[in-house]
């Protein structure tokens, strides 16, 4: 077994024997979802104060409310959750890479039929982070289904570990 | 301010303060990315044992590896990850809600026109949690992308806190 594997194992086999709180409800208890980005140095739960069973997570690649716009309706329309927190980050790889990057890499790593498996895929990168978190705030904004949603966009800088806030 | 905004900004002071561990690189130093659900309950440091800094972790309602496929190519493709881990869990909503159960809540929220932004979303809910599981870790290990990539399949029981192996 690999060894991503068995850290899995023994590392949930101590969280059940000493961490674990004991279940919870399905709703957040705290009514909220936070939108965020996939990069390994982010842990919303330690750097945004997030209790466990509070709110909702979503994490993309670059934390774009595009993609993760179905899943904040069901967490809002189903789930009645009232309030979302945009929140990307610096050094973020959707800032460094382009398409044409992983186009390249998917060619050396699985040739032309595996580059056509990906090409038409939206990467959803961008040249300017707060602008991209004013953008994805008002895209959002302007759904109808977002009426009585607090939406609001911050930027965690990866460097210091501190959130800034980006739009109100 | 709302509270939700306040706790973010005294939680992060905090953090700040007392965790903060200093910069770390963007690519994943334990090399692999995490795929799972936005549920409130689930916290994928604590829980899977991931340290910061260590791997990708998406997260999406369901946990649905179609969803978070882009951000597994740019994982895999440009940040050199080697295995994926795909993680649902026990009490999931996309086991006991319906497309149809949005819709509803939509047209009261936000009328006909609300309705009109969330028809054409494919919800991906799913009747059999283990089965889900085994699907989603089948299509991912086709795509030819994931050639050389280790992918294995997982259920967090909520209940217990305990995670299962579901495939190899």
């Amino acid at each position: 077994m690999p060894s991503i594997q068995q850290n899995l194992e023994a590392s949930n086999k101590d969280y059940v024997s000493s961490k674990f709180p004991g279940p919870l409800p399905l709703p957040p208890s705290e009514g909220y979802a936070v939108v965020t980005c996939m990069d390994a140095r982010i842990d919303p739960a330690a750097q945004f104060g997030i209790p466990l069973g509070g709110a909702h997570v979503v994490r993309n690649a670059g934390g774009s409310v595009k993609e993760a716009f179905r899943s904040l309706v069901i967490s809002q329309q189903i789930l009645n959750t009232k309030e979302v927190l945009v929140i990307k980050h610096t050094d973020c790889g959707m800032l460094q890479f382009q398409k044409s990057d992983a186009i390249t890499a998917v060619k050396q790593n699985a040739g032309e039929e595996g580059v056509r498996e990906v090409e038409d895929i939206e990467f959803l990168t961008f040249p300017d982070l707060e602008e991209e978190v004013k953008k994805d705030v008002e895209w959002l904004k302007g759904k109808l289904v977002e009426k009585g949603i607090v939406v609001s966009g911050w930027v965690y800088d990866v460097q210091t570990g501190t959130v800034k806030r980006i739009t109100a």
